[in-house]
Formats: structure tokens, sequence, C-alpha cells
């Protein structure tokens, strides 16, 4: 990709939705305005601005700024640069206006995941056959500019793995479980109320929105095109207050984890909950904060840590590559050339690792010892177990596997059954090694 | 500064150092090149090194790259384009071929936080004024990209404040005499042995390393030119067991804290030991690991961690800038051209905070009333306090004051011999709130 020298003029925004983050953006671009000039060696500007209601009170002076009511047409005015797209939505009118200002030479910045996760790979060779740029570093983890680390920061490393807690609605509601002792559906009602929610709750409790992110940072980190297809979703719909007690004894958290790793059966990219050690900075991690995790083969693991949503970070991010744009930094959309990268397999099933298992024992002579049984049949080894004490006819029994897959654990579920000494559902969660 | 159009002929780097960096950095280039090729858009290769001593036995080929004995031969080659600096010292052979490197048309990649610290402005001022550039992401924190984040990333924001254990020595030492319990002379002695100390332990455990490092990320975050000469050290020399564990008993941490902070008197720049909650990020932060804190006004804060030391993370960091030069990134060295740093005015004393004090408490009726009273006099007041069982004379008080000034402690510090109630000498650390 060529860069054109940068210019000494000003550079000049089309902000194409004004909800929070753009909002945000407005004032840091008015707030700032003698300090951006500096840092870019020359002024950042907003000229126009579009949003569905004109009407609407908003915390920020636009008066200055020309009103366009299509995106579409503010993506192709002749008097912006930069089309900042913080509309949201990977269809319609998002992804007509980001292609709109492609075509008409603009370079584009947008906070849209599901934009990129759907719609990445054809939008980064448009981008480059046009010789302009798409940014989008408000689309993964808020704040955290992980993007950056990643595509350029860390360009030297072959990446090893790349794991992040990223939506943090869902780490809201399972710290909030945890420490409420609730379970999950008050918590998410909760939530639901407090507005944390997507219009859509399994955006969020789903793990698609965090899935849309983690296909992000795998195409970067293994040069492949984005696949939001092959990531496996699993929310946090099924993680009970229980679990969460019981592997807090284990000495682990659950999170809902994104796990990106290139291994020799494929590229594996999961988005699903996860047991991690508790004293480790991903199992310290509570609230609505999020965490990247970088690995790679020199530098080793890269922690990053901060706000994955709300108005100063996300505009923040925004600014992080307006701001390239105003220097002149540029390069290809996911860190290589677009054309170059490459389709990758997905990989069939996920790496061996250590399961914790939860199963309700009958109290009858023997049982322990078909279950473990059955384990060692399915090639399940076990690594520690705790049994409980009981009032009742049944016991709840704590299972630490050592490194197994996930296929002699579901063989393993699948014949417990059969002892009669199993009551109700076996629960099985991976243990992710950090 | 004007940006070339990248080039698609290879970038030549000559690499003066081939010490645990430099080796570092030619394997990455030896084993990822067709990776950093692609990246890159145009390969980048290794013409020429050079380093003290031609036939150590090192474990990497360098049978293909032209040797130089004399690293200012090496900074002006003709066919170098790049003068890879990792050979550490703030005089001398360092800056005489980082200088002569700038001269000859060459842009400069160090690891070198010493040259920056002492000469960073005026390096910066000759390598813009020559349309160079030098970068330096590997001079601070190791493999944590903190460089990049703070100057790029956050480029949006006006910084409020930026932390960083940035010395894993002082936080190995640290962090082994709370575990072992072992005092700060028994584990500096085990640390010279494991060859963790520089030659110069000052370097290490009077704080001046990681001042240096503190002093290149105020210069970015607040716009001022660098100025070590500012930056308030205390090292880790007079730091107990004792303290260690009674600030644990209170819920903190003792760290070896780096604290750069713009305050309404003046550029307030300290590398002191701090306490920190246990449950934070830094608190929880054990061992050699690095970690800094960006605080931002629109980011909130973003906390990265990562090694801060070591073959392969620093070469990544080295490789970074690589990266960035190979891709035709190119922005002024602390973020705004050098002529415009401002010489920043600095704080004459700290900004207020809540501090620990540890005293030896006499055994005699009214002791406490009188240290009280004393505290009340000097304007200390007193959040919490706790006072320890003792089968001897005197017993140990904890307090833990509401936040003030280092005047005032002082000042009570200074009244309290004449209670005669308080053996020995009081310890006062600020504790840093986050």
């Amino acid at each position: 990709m060529s860069a054109p020298a940068p210019s000494d003029q000003p550079l000049r925004l089309g902000i194409a939705g004004l909800g929070t983050v753009g909002i945000g953006v407005v004032k840091i671009v008015q707030r700032h305005a003698d300090q951006l000039a500096a840092r870019a060696g020359r002024p950042v500007v907003i000229t126009a601005v579009s949003a569905r209601d004109r009407t609407k009170n908003r915390d920020a002076d636009l008066s200055n700024f020309a009103w366009e009511s299509d995106p579409v047409a503010l993506a192709m005015r002749e008097d912006v640069d930069v089309f900042v797209e913080v509309m949201g939505g990977h269809e319609g009118p998002a992804k007509d206006a980001t292609e709109a200002a492609l075509r008409a030479g603009k370079d584009v910045v947008t906070a849209n995941k599901a934009l990129l996760a759907h719609h990445g790979q054809a939008l980064a060779e448009l981008a480059e056959g046009l010789d302009r740029a798409i940014r989008f570093e408000a689309a993964v983890a808020g704040g955290i500019p992980v993007i950056k680390v990643l595509t350029e920061g860390l360009a030297g490393n072959g990446m090893r793995r790349v794991m992040g807690v990223m939506n943090g609605t869902c780490n809201y509601i399972l710290t909030r479980m945890e420490e409420a002792g609730l379970p999950y559906e008050t918590v998410f009602e909760e939530a639901r109320q407090l507005g944390y929610l997507e219009a859509d709750p399994n955006l969020d409790v789903g793990g698609i929105d965090a899935g849309h992110k983690l296909a992000i940072l795998a195409a970067i980190a293994f040069g492949t095109q984005v696949s939001f297809d092959n990531v496996v979703l699993e929310g946090i719909g099924r993680i009970s207050i229980d679990d969460i007690r019981r592997a807090g004894d284990m000495g682990y958290k659950i999170k809902l984890l994104g796990v990106a790793q290139m291994t020799g059966r494929g590229l594996e990219q999961r988005m699903t909950p996860c047991l991690v050690p508790a004293s480790s900075p991903l199992g310290q991690l509570t609230g609505g904060t999020n965490m990247v995790v970088l690995e790679g083969d020199a530098v080793g693991q890269i922690v990053l840590r901060g706000a994955g949503a709300g108005e100063g970070p996300t505009a923040s991010a925004v600014m992080g590559d307006v701001m390239d744009l105003a220097r002149g930094l540029r390069l290809s959309t996911f860190g290589q050339p677009a054309a170059k990268l490459v389709q990758a397999t997905p990989a069939v099933a996920p790496n061996p690792a250590p399961y914790y298992l939860r199963l309700q024992l009958a109290d009858k002579p023997g049982a322990l010892a078909k279950v473990a049984a059955i384990l060692g049949e399915s090639g399940v080894s076990i690594s520690r177990l705790r049994q409980y004490g009981h009032a009742d006819t049944s016991a709840p029994v704590l299972i630490v596997t050592h490194k197994t897959t996930r296929d002699a654990i579901d063989h393993a579920i699948a014949a417990l059954p059969a002892t009669r000494v199993v009551e109700g559902e076996p629960v099985a969660i991976r243990i992710e090694e950090l």
C-alpha cells in the first residue's frame, strides 16, 4: 500500500452515528483540538455528521457541522477525508455507507465488529484495491488498542495463541452471580434492566459479539481471512451458580473466554465458557472490564486490560485510528495484503486440555469406582477429585482431569448413565491452560 | 515529518551489539523471514553486524553478515538502512554511533533507555532535523509495546497519569522477600548470584534504570522534553521484610513504582517504593514481570503486562520498530515535533496521598494518645490504625492515614521523638491510589 506524504491540511471527519461513541468522538475533537493538531502535525476537524434523528437532544454542540440524514451521502461528501462509521449493524446503511466511502476515495474508521466479522475480507479487498484504509481499533475490546499491538507492536512474532474476555456484559453477569450468589436468570434480568444488554441479548450472552471480535483478532494473528462462521460459540446461559462456586473451590474462575490458535489440525477459534486459574490475570478480572492475552514466540505473553465499552474508551480507540490516518500511518487492513490472506481450515476439535467435571453421585457402595472405571475406559485420567458431604441420597463430586480430548470427555459422559449411580446431567467445562 | 513512499526493496539492518538482544533480533529475522516480508511488503534483512569480540561463540549463524569492529563504521555503511543499537551505555560508542547513523541518513532503532533518558531531546532534534527516525520501543518495559500504545493508540487522550513497575529485578527481590520471608540483603545477594543485577546494581535497586524508563514515558505522555534529572529516585534498599509483612496485613503490597503526572504545580516524576492495593493488577504482579498503567481522560485506565527483559521479549520490541520502518510508518520521536516539546517545571512535592506509617511504640500509659496528638498537630489524620500485641516493652503500631502531604508526614515524624514514646526511626511510605 503506498503512503502519500501526510498533508498539513486539516484532516476532515464525517461522523455517521451520533450515539454514545459518535458523541464521544465529537467531544474529544472539540476538547483536544490543539493537542491533536500538535500530535498529528495538522488539525483534525469534523465537517459533517449524520444520524437518524436530528431533533434528539445530544450532549455536544453540533452546530458547526453539516448535517446529512443519509450516511451514504455523508460518506461521499467532498469535504470529508475520513468516514467514521459508528452506527452499527452489519448489513444495510453501515455496510452501504462504508463501501460508498471507500469508492469515493475516503478512508474509513469503524467501530463495527459485526461488519468486520462478516465482511472483513471483502471490505479489505475493496479498500486495498482502491488504495484506501479501513481501520477498526474500536471494534475489538473497546479502549484497549489491541489491534495496533497485535498488528504492529508484535509484528516480529509468530503468534501462538490469542485469548480474551471481550464481552463486558458476560463478565459482569458471571462476576455478579459469584459475588451475590444469584442464579443466572436473576442476574440476566438485572443486567437487562441496567441497560447492559444488546436489544438482542443473545449477541452478548450467546457469545456472538465476543465471537466477532475473536474472529478479527485471529485473522491478524494468523494471516488468515476473517472467518466468523468457524468460531465455535457457546454462551453463558447454562453456567450455574453451583459451578461457579465449585470451580472456585478448586481454584478456578469461569469466564466466557475466546481462544484462537493455529494447530496442526487447522485454525481453532472458540468463544466458550472456560475455567481459568483464579490467580491468573484472566481469573482476577471482574465486572465489565475486558482483557486480551496475546502469546507470541518471541514476546511470550502480553496481557492488555481496559474498559471494553463506553463513550470515552470506544471514542479513544476511534481517535487512535483517526490520528494514525492524520499522521500518515497506513498499512494493510489485517497487517498484510488482503489478497494474500489464506482461508484457514477450521480445526475439527479443540486442542486437548484438562476438564472440570461435576457429577451428582448416588450414595451407593462402589459408586465412585464405577465412575472412575468409565472415565478410565474413555481415556480420561483424574488429576484431582473432591467428593462433598451430603445429607441427601446423592453427593456432588468434582473432578479435574488430566489433559484429554473433548471426544474422550463426551464419550465418558455418554457412558455414565448406564452406571445408574450418576444423577442428572454431568457438567463438563474446559480448563484453559495459561 | 515527511513519509517517503515505502520501498519494495529489502530493508537492510546493521546490528551493533551481539549480546542477548542483538542475537534475539538475528534469530527473529532468520526464523521469520517469509512472515516479516509478507507483513512488511518487503524483505527485512541483516547486512552487517558489530560487537567487541568477533571470536566469541554466539547462538546464531552470523556468517552471511559483514563484520565491523567499530559501531560507527557500521552505522555509516552504504548497505545499511536502519542502525539497530543494542550495545547499551549512554555515552561513548552507543551515542557516537547513533549520531553517526542519523547523520549518514539512517534510521535508528535502539533499546538504550539510558541514552534516551539523558540525550533524548538532543537526539530527537538531530533525527528530526535530518528527517530521520529514532525508535526505542525496547527501551521501556521490554516486550510490552507501551511506547506505541501511548504515542499512537492513546493519541486522542489527554494523559492523566502514567505508572509502572518497570524493573523486573526489583520486583523479583520484593516478591522473593515476601514469599521466603528473607531480608533484603539476603535476596539481593541471591539476585546477584543469579545474574539478575546490572554490573552496577544501583542501576536496578536504586531505581535508576526504571527512572530512565519513566522519564521517557513522561515526555510522550505530557509533551515535555525528557527530563531524567527531575525524576525523584528512591531505591528499595531500605524496604524491610517487616514492612512487606505489615503492609500485607493492611491489604497492600510494596512495589518500586514509577509515577508521572502533570499537576497544577508542575510535572511530577517519581520512582519510589509505594504501597498499592494487594487486589489491584499492580498489587498482584509478582516476580520479574513488568506492568505499565496508562490513564487517559477518554480511555480511563489501560493496564499492560509482560516480560520486561530477556532475549525474546526485547528483540520482539526491537522488531516492532523495525517493522514499522519497513512498512513506512513514521512519526515524530516523542509523538510530536521535538522542537515543540516544552521544558516542564518539576513539581516541588508529590501530590497528596495516604501514607503508611509504622512506629515502634513504648508500652507506657498514654503513648498512643501522644502519637495521635502529634499527627493531629501536623495535619495528618488517621484512617486506620492497628496496634499489635507484644511480649516486649514496645509494640508495633501501623497507621494508614487519610490523604495528606509529604510535608505533613515529615513534620510529624520530626516531632515524634520528643514524645519519648516512639522507639527507633518511624517508617513512612506513600500509598499510591489506583
